[in-house]
Protein backbone atom coordinates (compact mmCIF):
# COMPACT_ATOMS: atom_id res chain seq x y z
CA UNK A 1 0.00 0.00 0.00
CA UNK A 2 1.25 3.30 -0.99
CA UNK A 3 1.76 6.00 1.32
CA UNK A 4 -0.71 8.24 -0.57
CA UNK A 5 -3.49 5.42 -0.01
CA UNK A 6 -2.88 5.39 2.98
CA UNK A 7 -2.89 9.13 4.01
CA UNK A 8 -6.05 9.02 2.17
CA UNK A 9 -7.60 6.84 4.87
CA UNK A 10 -8.32 6.60 8.89
CA UNK A 11 -8.28 4.55 11.73
CA UNK A 12 -10.59 1.61 11.15
CA UNK A 13 -11.13 1.96 7.95
CA UNK A 14 -10.27 -0.08 5.02
CA UNK A 15 -9.44 0.20 1.18
CA UNK A 16 -11.60 -2.53 -1.02
CA UNK A 17 -10.13 -3.42 -4.45
CA UNK A 18 -13.02 -3.39 -6.49
CA UNK A 19 -11.61 -5.58 -9.09
CA UNK A 20 -12.73 -3.19 -12.04
CA UNK A 21 -10.46 -0.67 -13.43
CA UNK A 22 -8.05 -0.76 -10.60
CA UNK A 23 -11.38 1.23 -8.83
CA UNK A 24 -11.07 1.22 -4.48
CA UNK A 25 -13.28 2.27 -2.44
CA UNK A 26 -12.40 2.94 1.07
CA UNK A 27 -15.34 1.63 3.86
CA UNK A 28 -15.70 1.18 7.28
CA UNK A 29 -14.20 -1.56 8.91
CA UNK A 30 -16.91 -1.97 11.25
CA UNK A 31 -19.65 -0.61 9.19
CA UNK A 32 -22.01 -1.96 6.31
CA UNK A 33 -19.77 -3.46 3.23
CA UNK A 34 -21.12 -3.55 -0.24
CA UNK A 35 -22.50 -7.41 -1.51
CA UNK A 36 -23.56 -9.35 -3.71
CA UNK A 37 -26.84 -6.41 -4.03
CA UNK A 38 -24.89 -2.96 -5.15
CA UNK A 39 -23.10 -5.42 -7.89
CA UNK A 40 -26.17 -6.94 -9.31
CA UNK A 41 -28.13 -3.49 -9.17
CA UNK A 42 -24.75 -2.44 -11.21
CA UNK A 43 -25.06 -5.02 -13.58
CA UNK A 44 -28.69 -4.35 -13.80
CA UNK A 45 -28.50 -0.70 -14.50
CA UNK A 46 -29.01 0.28 -18.16
CA UNK A 47 -26.51 2.83 -18.50
CA UNK A 48 -25.24 4.42 -21.42
CA UNK A 49 -22.18 6.59 -22.03
CA UNK A 50 -24.15 9.80 -22.73
CA UNK A 51 -26.39 9.47 -19.42
CA UNK A 52 -26.67 12.04 -16.21
CA UNK A 53 -26.74 9.39 -13.43
CA UNK A 54 -27.22 9.96 -9.54
CA UNK A 55 -27.74 7.44 -7.12
CA UNK A 56 -29.77 7.80 -3.78
CA UNK A 57 -28.75 6.44 -0.22
CA UNK A 58 -25.15 6.33 -1.83
CA UNK A 59 -23.46 5.47 1.31
CA UNK A 60 -20.01 4.75 0.95
CA UNK A 61 -20.49 5.59 -2.77
CA UNK A 62 -20.03 1.82 -4.18
CA UNK A 63 -23.17 2.20 -6.79
CA UNK A 64 -20.93 5.51 -8.69
CA UNK A 65 -17.94 4.08 -8.82
CA UNK A 66 -19.44 0.25 -9.67
CA UNK A 67 -21.43 2.44 -12.67
CA UNK A 68 -18.52 4.74 -14.03
CA UNK A 69 -16.18 1.70 -13.93
CA UNK A 70 -18.52 -0.21 -16.11
CA UNK A 71 -20.40 2.34 -18.41
CA UNK A 72 -18.59 5.50 -17.93
CA UNK A 73 -21.54 7.73 -17.94
CA UNK A 74 -21.23 11.49 -18.70
CA UNK A 75 -21.46 12.48 -14.82
CA UNK A 76 -22.34 10.65 -11.46
CA UNK A 77 -23.88 11.88 -8.59
CA UNK A 78 -23.96 10.42 -4.99
CA UNK A 79 -26.77 11.46 -2.44
CA UNK A 80 -26.15 10.67 1.49
CA UNK A 81 -27.60 12.17 4.41
CA UNK A 82 -24.92 11.36 6.82
CA UNK A 83 -21.90 13.52 6.33
CA UNK A 84 -19.04 11.43 7.17
CA UNK A 85 -19.94 8.91 5.01
CA UNK A 86 -19.91 11.65 2.07
CA UNK A 87 -16.43 12.89 3.36
CA UNK A 88 -15.61 9.51 3.16
CA UNK A 89 -17.03 8.72 -0.21
CA UNK A 90 -15.29 12.03 -1.80
CA UNK A 91 -11.41 10.37 -0.14
CA UNK A 92 -12.78 7.94 -2.55
CA UNK A 93 -12.97 10.08 -5.16
CA UNK A 94 -9.73 11.52 -4.54
CA UNK A 95 -7.90 8.11 -3.96
CA UNK A 96 -9.47 7.23 -7.79
CA UNK A 97 -8.88 10.50 -9.27
CA UNK A 98 -12.27 10.45 -10.32
CA UNK A 99 -13.04 14.12 -8.01
CA UNK A 100 -14.05 15.78 -11.70
CA UNK A 101 -16.56 12.57 -12.18
CA UNK A 102 -18.27 11.29 -9.53
CA UNK A 103 -20.03 14.11 -7.05
CA UNK A 104 -20.61 13.27 -3.73
CA UNK A 105 -23.39 15.26 -2.24
CA UNK A 106 -24.67 15.39 1.88
CA UNK A 107 -28.16 16.22 1.80
CA UNK A 108 -31.37 14.71 2.71
CA UNK A 109 -33.45 12.62 0.07
CA UNK A 110 -36.86 14.19 1.41
CA UNK A 111 -35.40 18.18 0.95
CA UNK A 112 -37.54 18.03 -2.32
CA UNK A 113 -36.84 21.89 -2.87
CA UNK A 114 -32.62 21.05 -3.01
CA UNK A 115 -33.60 18.17 -5.59
CA UNK A 116 -35.16 20.45 -7.84
CA UNK A 117 -32.66 22.59 -8.00
CA UNK A 118 -30.12 19.70 -10.12
CA UNK A 119 -30.75 19.47 -13.20
CA UNK A 120 -32.76 16.11 -14.35
CA UNK A 121 -31.15 13.26 -15.00
CA UNK A 122 -31.38 10.21 -17.27
CA UNK A 123 -31.10 7.13 -14.53
CA UNK A 124 -31.57 7.04 -10.59
CA UNK A 125 -30.31 4.31 -8.86
CA UNK A 126 -31.29 3.06 -5.60
CA UNK A 127 -29.95 0.62 -2.87
CA UNK A 128 -32.46 1.96 -0.22
CA UNK A 129 -32.36 0.46 3.49
CA UNK A 130 -35.00 -2.78 3.00
CA UNK A 131 -36.65 -3.16 6.72
CA UNK A 132 -39.62 -1.81 7.87
CA UNK A 133 -38.66 0.92 10.96
CA UNK A 134 -41.01 -1.17 13.10
CA UNK A 135 -38.36 -3.65 14.15
CA UNK A 136 -38.34 -2.82 17.83
CA UNK A 137 -35.55 -0.84 19.53
CA UNK A 138 -33.27 0.60 16.63
CA UNK A 139 -30.19 2.84 18.14
CA UNK A 140 -30.47 5.74 15.31
CA UNK A 141 -26.75 6.14 15.68
CA UNK A 142 -26.34 2.93 14.20
CA UNK A 143 -24.77 2.98 10.73
CA UNK A 144 -26.00 -0.88 10.28
CA UNK A 145 -28.93 -0.18 11.18
CA UNK A 146 -29.63 2.97 8.96
CA UNK A 147 -28.55 1.29 6.08
CA UNK A 148 -30.90 -1.67 6.79
CA UNK A 149 -34.16 0.07 8.30
CA UNK A 150 -35.99 2.83 7.18
CA UNK A 151 -34.59 4.93 9.92
CA UNK A 152 -33.85 8.74 7.84
CA UNK A 153 -35.84 7.42 4.54
CA UNK A 154 -38.27 5.15 4.16
CA UNK A 155 -39.69 3.96 0.72
CA UNK A 156 -41.93 6.60 0.08
CA UNK A 157 -39.05 8.99 0.17
CA UNK A 158 -36.61 7.51 -2.02
CA UNK A 159 -39.41 7.15 -4.87
CA UNK A 160 -40.50 10.64 -4.41
CA UNK A 161 -37.52 11.58 -4.58
CA UNK A 162 -36.56 9.41 -8.10
CA UNK A 163 -39.45 11.27 -9.49
CA UNK A 164 -38.12 14.50 -8.83
CA UNK A 165 -34.84 13.91 -10.06
CA UNK A 166 -35.58 12.09 -13.28
CA UNK A 167 -36.14 13.60 -16.76
CA UNK A 168 -39.10 12.55 -18.45
CA UNK A 169 -39.04 8.77 -19.32
CA UNK A 170 -36.13 8.69 -17.33
CA UNK A 171 -35.05 5.17 -15.44
CA UNK A 172 -34.91 4.59 -12.08
CA UNK A 173 -33.45 0.97 -11.33
CA UNK A 174 -33.57 -0.05 -7.67
CA UNK A 175 -32.41 -3.25 -5.54
CA UNK A 176 -35.15 -4.30 -2.68
CA UNK A 177 -36.24 -7.02 -1.19
CA UNK A 178 -39.61 -9.75 -2.39
CA UNK A 179 -41.62 -9.25 0.46
CA UNK A 180 -41.80 -5.18 -0.50
CA UNK A 181 -42.55 -5.79 -4.33
CA UNK A 182 -46.58 -4.45 -3.85
CA UNK A 183 -45.46 -1.65 -1.67
CA UNK A 184 -42.78 -1.01 -4.81
CA UNK A 185 -45.47 -1.51 -6.96
CA UNK A 186 -48.38 0.99 -5.67
CA UNK A 187 -45.76 3.41 -4.83
CA UNK A 188 -44.17 3.68 -8.06
CA UNK A 189 -47.67 4.26 -9.33
CA UNK A 190 -48.34 6.46 -7.27
CA UNK A 191 -45.45 9.06 -8.06
CA UNK A 192 -46.00 8.54 -11.89
CA UNK A 193 -42.93 6.01 -12.30
CA UNK A 194 -44.14 2.47 -14.37
CA UNK A 195 -42.59 -0.94 -13.33
CA UNK A 196 -41.14 -1.74 -16.11
CA UNK A 197 -38.89 -4.36 -15.71
CA UNK A 198 -37.96 -6.91 -12.91
CA UNK A 199 -35.58 -9.67 -12.40
CA UNK A 200 -36.05 -11.96 -9.41
CA UNK A 201 -33.28 -13.22 -7.62
CA UNK A 202 -32.56 -16.41 -5.75
CA UNK A 203 -30.03 -17.43 -3.34
CA UNK A 204 -30.43 -20.99 -4.98
CA UNK A 205 -32.70 -23.23 -6.75
CA UNK A 206 -35.39 -24.39 -4.47
CA UNK A 207 -35.19 -21.50 -2.57
CA UNK A 208 -37.87 -18.77 -2.49
CA UNK A 209 -36.62 -15.21 -3.65
CA UNK A 210 -34.72 -12.90 -1.50
CA UNK A 211 -33.85 -9.78 -3.71
CA UNK A 212 -35.65 -8.08 -6.57
CA UNK A 213 -34.15 -5.73 -8.76
CA UNK A 214 -36.95 -3.38 -10.51
CA UNK A 215 -36.59 -0.84 -13.83
CA UNK A 216 -39.31 1.90 -13.44
CA UNK A 217 -39.71 4.64 -16.18
CA UNK A 218 -41.06 8.13 -15.48
CA UNK A 219 -44.49 8.92 -16.99
CA UNK A 220 -43.75 5.77 -18.84
CA UNK A 221 -46.57 2.96 -20.69
CA UNK A 222 -47.97 0.18 -18.71
CA UNK A 223 -45.79 -3.27 -19.32
CA UNK A 224 -44.10 -5.39 -17.55
CA UNK A 225 -41.55 -7.49 -18.32
CA UNK A 226 -39.63 -10.31 -16.47
CA UNK A 227 -36.32 -11.17 -17.42
CA UNK A 228 -35.11 -14.76 -16.72
CA UNK A 229 -34.41 -15.13 -13.01
CA UNK A 230 -30.58 -14.94 -10.95
CA UNK A 231 -29.60 -17.86 -8.79
CA UNK A 232 -26.85 -16.99 -6.38
CA UNK A 233 -25.42 -19.51 -5.27
CA UNK A 234 -25.26 -23.99 -6.33
CA UNK A 235 -26.41 -26.49 -4.15
CA UNK A 236 -22.93 -26.93 -2.80
CA UNK A 237 -22.37 -23.15 -1.62
CA UNK A 238 -19.84 -22.08 -4.40
CA UNK A 239 -21.43 -19.37 -6.79
CA UNK A 240 -23.15 -19.84 -9.63
CA UNK A 241 -21.77 -19.68 -13.25
CA UNK A 242 -24.32 -16.31 -13.54
CA UNK A 243 -22.72 -14.52 -10.70
CA UNK A 244 -19.43 -15.41 -12.02
CA UNK A 245 -20.05 -13.74 -15.19
CA UNK A 246 -22.03 -10.59 -13.63
CA UNK A 247 -18.32 -10.48 -11.41
CA UNK A 248 -16.91 -10.95 -14.39
CA UNK A 249 -18.30 -7.88 -16.86
CA UNK A 250 -17.25 -6.00 -13.34
CA UNK B 1 -68.68 -44.82 -22.29
CA UNK B 2 -71.81 -45.72 -20.59
CA UNK B 3 -75.27 -44.77 -22.54
CA UNK B 4 -75.97 -42.40 -19.57
CA UNK B 5 -72.68 -40.55 -19.99
CA UNK B 6 -73.42 -40.06 -23.61
CA UNK B 7 -77.33 -38.80 -23.34
CA UNK B 8 -75.60 -35.93 -20.76
CA UNK B 9 -72.91 -34.63 -23.63
CA UNK B 10 -74.08 -32.94 -26.80
CA UNK B 11 -72.50 -32.57 -30.47
CA UNK B 12 -69.02 -31.16 -30.23
CA UNK B 13 -68.53 -31.67 -26.66
CA UNK B 14 -65.91 -34.37 -24.77
CA UNK B 15 -66.06 -35.38 -21.40
CA UNK B 16 -62.27 -35.37 -19.94
CA UNK B 17 -61.54 -37.68 -16.78
CA UNK B 18 -59.44 -35.59 -13.87
CA UNK B 19 -57.74 -38.44 -12.93
CA UNK B 20 -59.33 -37.23 -9.19
CA UNK B 21 -61.54 -39.46 -7.35
CA UNK B 22 -63.42 -40.36 -10.59
CA UNK B 23 -64.46 -36.70 -11.54
CA UNK B 24 -65.62 -36.02 -15.37
CA UNK B 25 -65.54 -32.48 -16.87
CA UNK B 26 -67.51 -31.69 -20.07
CA UNK B 27 -65.73 -29.38 -22.55
CA UNK B 28 -66.00 -27.88 -25.94
CA UNK B 29 -64.05 -30.04 -28.51
CA UNK B 30 -63.11 -26.91 -30.30
CA UNK B 31 -63.23 -24.57 -27.41
CA UNK B 32 -61.05 -23.33 -24.53
CA UNK B 33 -59.29 -26.69 -22.32
CA UNK B 34 -58.76 -26.44 -19.26
CA UNK B 35 -54.66 -26.39 -18.64
CA UNK B 36 -51.85 -26.21 -16.15
CA UNK B 37 -53.19 -22.76 -15.03
CA UNK B 38 -56.26 -24.26 -13.23
CA UNK B 39 -54.49 -27.48 -11.80
CA UNK B 40 -51.71 -25.26 -10.21
CA UNK B 41 -54.35 -22.81 -8.63
CA UNK B 42 -56.26 -25.81 -7.44
CA UNK B 43 -53.20 -26.37 -6.09
CA UNK B 44 -52.29 -22.89 -4.78
CA UNK B 45 -55.86 -22.45 -3.15
CA UNK B 46 -55.53 -22.98 0.26
CA UNK B 47 -58.92 -24.58 0.98
CA UNK B 48 -60.01 -26.09 4.12
CA UNK B 49 -63.01 -28.69 4.54
CA UNK B 50 -65.19 -25.76 6.16
CA UNK B 51 -64.85 -23.48 3.63
CA UNK B 52 -67.62 -21.59 1.36
CA UNK B 53 -65.89 -21.58 -2.12
CA UNK B 54 -66.83 -19.74 -4.87
CA UNK B 55 -64.33 -19.66 -8.31
CA UNK B 56 -65.09 -16.71 -10.78
CA UNK B 57 -64.71 -16.68 -14.43
CA UNK B 58 -65.78 -20.15 -13.70
CA UNK B 59 -66.15 -21.29 -17.58
CA UNK B 60 -66.66 -25.13 -17.57
CA UNK B 61 -66.35 -25.43 -14.20
CA UNK B 62 -62.96 -26.93 -13.96
CA UNK B 63 -61.82 -25.30 -10.73
CA UNK B 64 -64.95 -26.05 -8.40
CA UNK B 65 -64.58 -29.91 -9.62
CA UNK B 66 -60.61 -29.32 -9.18
CA UNK B 67 -61.25 -27.73 -5.95
CA UNK B 68 -64.36 -30.41 -4.84
CA UNK B 69 -61.93 -33.61 -5.42
CA UNK B 70 -58.94 -32.59 -3.36
CA UNK B 71 -60.32 -30.32 -0.36
CA UNK B 72 -64.36 -31.37 0.04
CA UNK B 73 -65.26 -27.77 0.88
CA UNK B 74 -68.78 -27.35 2.47
CA UNK B 75 -69.96 -25.68 -0.70
CA UNK B 76 -68.56 -24.39 -4.29
CA UNK B 77 -70.15 -21.89 -6.58
CA UNK B 78 -68.78 -21.78 -10.10
CA UNK B 79 -69.93 -17.80 -11.50
CA UNK B 80 -69.96 -17.79 -14.82
CA UNK B 81 -71.67 -15.10 -17.70
CA UNK B 82 -71.80 -17.36 -20.70
CA UNK B 83 -75.33 -18.92 -20.47
CA UNK B 84 -74.10 -22.01 -22.36
CA UNK B 85 -70.92 -22.35 -20.26
CA UNK B 86 -73.03 -22.78 -17.26
CA UNK B 87 -75.65 -25.00 -19.05
CA UNK B 88 -72.85 -27.26 -19.44
CA UNK B 89 -71.26 -26.61 -16.81
CA UNK B 90 -74.49 -27.88 -14.86
CA UNK B 91 -74.37 -31.15 -16.96
CA UNK B 92 -71.22 -31.82 -15.40
CA UNK B 93 -72.17 -31.61 -12.40
CA UNK B 94 -75.10 -34.33 -12.97
CA UNK B 95 -72.54 -36.35 -14.40
CA UNK B 96 -70.61 -36.90 -11.34
CA UNK B 97 -73.75 -36.42 -9.11
CA UNK B 98 -72.58 -33.27 -7.22
CA UNK B 99 -75.78 -31.60 -8.13
CA UNK B 100 -76.17 -30.55 -4.25
CA UNK B 101 -71.98 -29.82 -3.49
CA UNK B 102 -71.55 -27.43 -6.84
CA UNK B 103 -73.95 -24.85 -7.85
CA UNK B 104 -73.18 -23.12 -11.48
CA UNK B 105 -74.82 -19.62 -11.27
CA UNK B 106 -75.31 -17.76 -14.49
CA UNK B 107 -74.56 -13.95 -13.67
CA UNK B 108 -71.98 -11.10 -14.37
CA UNK B 109 -69.33 -10.00 -11.91
CA UNK B 110 -70.48 -6.80 -12.68
CA UNK B 111 -73.42 -7.10 -10.81
CA UNK B 112 -72.30 -6.25 -7.75
CA UNK B 113 -75.84 -5.83 -6.61
CA UNK B 114 -76.85 -9.82 -7.06
CA UNK B 115 -72.89 -10.42 -5.76
CA UNK B 116 -74.39 -8.95 -2.34
CA UNK B 117 -77.20 -10.99 -2.19
CA UNK B 118 -75.18 -13.86 -1.68
CA UNK B 119 -73.98 -14.98 1.93
CA UNK B 120 -69.72 -14.26 1.85
CA UNK B 121 -67.51 -16.83 0.99
CA UNK B 122 -64.47 -17.64 2.41
CA UNK B 123 -62.66 -18.15 -0.24
CA UNK B 124 -62.62 -16.88 -4.21
CA UNK B 125 -60.78 -18.32 -6.64
CA UNK B 126 -60.26 -16.89 -9.80
CA UNK B 127 -58.33 -18.09 -13.56
CA UNK B 128 -59.16 -14.99 -15.47
CA UNK B 129 -58.69 -13.47 -19.25
CA UNK B 130 -55.08 -12.56 -19.32
CA UNK B 131 -54.72 -10.12 -22.19
CA UNK B 132 -55.89 -6.86 -22.26
CA UNK B 133 -58.49 -6.31 -24.54
CA UNK B 134 -56.35 -4.13 -26.91
CA UNK B 135 -55.28 -6.73 -29.18
CA UNK B 136 -57.11 -5.08 -32.19
CA UNK B 137 -60.08 -7.12 -33.95
CA UNK B 138 -61.66 -9.86 -31.36
CA UNK B 139 -64.62 -11.95 -32.15
CA UNK B 140 -66.72 -11.03 -29.44
CA UNK B 141 -68.44 -14.51 -29.94
CA UNK B 142 -65.41 -15.82 -29.45
CA UNK B 143 -65.39 -18.13 -26.58
CA UNK B 144 -61.58 -18.91 -26.77
CA UNK B 145 -61.14 -14.68 -27.26
CA UNK B 146 -63.61 -14.08 -23.92
CA UNK B 147 -61.40 -17.10 -21.96
CA UNK B 148 -57.94 -15.23 -23.23
CA UNK B 149 -58.90 -11.52 -23.26
CA UNK B 150 -60.44 -8.55 -21.02
CA UNK B 151 -63.67 -8.80 -23.16
CA UNK B 152 -66.31 -9.02 -20.98
CA UNK B 153 -64.48 -8.12 -17.64
CA UNK B 154 -61.25 -7.07 -16.99
CA UNK B 155 -59.00 -6.86 -13.77
CA UNK B 156 -60.32 -4.41 -12.06
CA UNK B 157 -63.72 -5.77 -12.18
CA UNK B 158 -62.77 -9.37 -11.31
CA UNK B 159 -60.88 -7.92 -8.23
CA UNK B 160 -63.63 -5.59 -6.99
CA UNK B 161 -66.06 -9.05 -7.06
CA UNK B 162 -63.65 -10.32 -5.28
CA UNK B 163 -63.98 -7.83 -2.62
CA UNK B 164 -67.66 -7.92 -2.24
CA UNK B 165 -67.79 -12.08 -2.28
CA UNK B 166 -65.01 -12.46 0.34
CA UNK B 167 -65.78 -12.04 4.33
CA UNK B 168 -63.66 -10.21 6.56
CA UNK B 169 -59.98 -11.64 6.33
CA UNK B 170 -61.26 -14.15 3.64
CA UNK B 171 -59.12 -15.35 0.85
CA UNK B 172 -58.72 -14.39 -2.56
CA UNK B 173 -56.20 -16.85 -4.97
CA UNK B 174 -55.91 -16.04 -8.33
CA UNK B 175 -53.52 -17.37 -11.22
CA UNK B 176 -52.67 -14.64 -14.13
CA UNK B 177 -49.79 -13.56 -15.93
CA UNK B 178 -46.55 -11.43 -14.50
CA UNK B 179 -46.81 -8.85 -16.75
CA UNK B 180 -49.75 -7.98 -14.67
CA UNK B 181 -48.68 -8.53 -11.59
CA UNK B 182 -48.14 -4.18 -10.64
CA UNK B 183 -52.09 -4.25 -12.11
CA UNK B 184 -52.65 -7.23 -10.05
CA UNK B 185 -50.78 -5.32 -6.76
CA UNK B 186 -52.01 -1.83 -7.15
CA UNK B 187 -56.15 -3.21 -7.82
CA UNK B 188 -55.98 -5.50 -4.23
CA UNK B 189 -54.64 -2.86 -2.16
CA UNK B 190 -57.44 -0.19 -4.42
CA UNK B 191 -59.57 -2.97 -3.09
CA UNK B 192 -58.56 -3.67 0.30
CA UNK B 193 -57.39 -6.81 -0.53
CA UNK B 194 -53.40 -7.26 0.75
CA UNK B 195 -51.52 -9.14 -1.51
CA UNK B 196 -49.80 -12.06 0.91
CA UNK B 197 -47.97 -14.78 -0.92
CA UNK B 198 -46.84 -14.98 -4.40
CA UNK B 199 -45.33 -18.02 -6.29
CA UNK B 200 -43.72 -17.68 -9.41
CA UNK B 201 -44.19 -20.20 -11.98
CA UNK B 202 -41.71 -20.72 -14.81
CA UNK B 203 -41.77 -22.73 -18.14
CA UNK B 204 -38.38 -24.31 -17.29
CA UNK B 205 -34.81 -23.26 -15.48
CA UNK B 206 -33.51 -20.10 -17.43
CA UNK B 207 -36.38 -18.67 -18.49
CA UNK B 208 -38.80 -15.54 -17.96
CA UNK B 209 -41.70 -16.60 -15.23
CA UNK B 210 -44.86 -17.26 -17.45
CA UNK B 211 -47.27 -17.86 -14.57
CA UNK B 212 -48.02 -16.34 -11.11
CA UNK B 213 -50.26 -17.15 -8.48
CA UNK B 214 -51.24 -14.42 -5.81
CA UNK B 215 -53.05 -15.03 -3.09
CA UNK B 216 -54.43 -11.88 -1.21
CA UNK B 217 -56.35 -11.30 2.23
CA UNK B 218 -59.57 -9.41 2.39
CA UNK B 219 -57.80 -6.50 4.70
CA UNK B 220 -55.08 -8.53 5.96
CA UNK B 221 -52.28 -6.81 7.36
CA UNK B 222 -49.05 -5.95 4.84
CA UNK B 223 -46.45 -9.00 4.93
CA UNK B 224 -45.87 -10.43 0.93
CA UNK B 225 -44.47 -14.16 1.76
CA UNK B 226 -42.75 -15.50 -1.83
CA UNK B 227 -42.86 -18.97 -2.16
CA UNK B 228 -40.39 -21.30 -3.77
CA UNK B 229 -40.87 -20.93 -7.26
CA UNK B 230 -42.55 -24.11 -9.26
CA UNK B 231 -40.69 -24.99 -13.15
CA UNK B 232 -42.96 -26.98 -15.09
CA UNK B 233 -40.87 -28.32 -17.63
CA UNK B 234 -37.38 -30.25 -17.52
CA UNK B 235 -34.69 -29.19 -20.18
CA UNK B 236 -35.56 -32.58 -22.83
CA UNK B 237 -39.31 -30.93 -21.96
CA UNK B 238 -40.90 -33.90 -19.84
CA UNK B 239 -42.75 -32.18 -16.63
CA UNK B 240 -40.74 -32.15 -13.14
CA UNK B 241 -41.32 -33.66 -10.73
CA UNK B 242 -42.43 -30.65 -8.75
CA UNK B 243 -45.46 -30.95 -11.60
CA UNK B 244 -45.55 -34.62 -11.61
CA UNK B 245 -45.96 -34.35 -7.63
CA UNK B 246 -48.94 -31.59 -8.04
CA UNK B 247 -50.72 -34.08 -10.63
CA UNK B 248 -50.32 -36.50 -8.68
CA UNK B 249 -51.67 -34.85 -5.42
CA UNK B 250 -54.77 -34.26 -7.45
Amino acid sequence: MSKTTLANIEKNEIIDDLQLEGLKLIQKADGFKFGVDAVILSDFANVKNKHRVIDICTGTGIIPFLLYGKYKPTEIYGLEIQEDMVEMAKRSTLLNSLEHKINFVNEDLKNIEFLKTLDKFDIVTVNPPYKLNNAGIINPSDKLAIARHEILCDLEDVICASKTLLKDNGRLFMVHRPERLADIFTLMRKYKIEPKRVKMVYPKLGKAPNIVLVEGQRDGGAYLKWDSSLYVHNEDGSYTKQIDEIYGRL
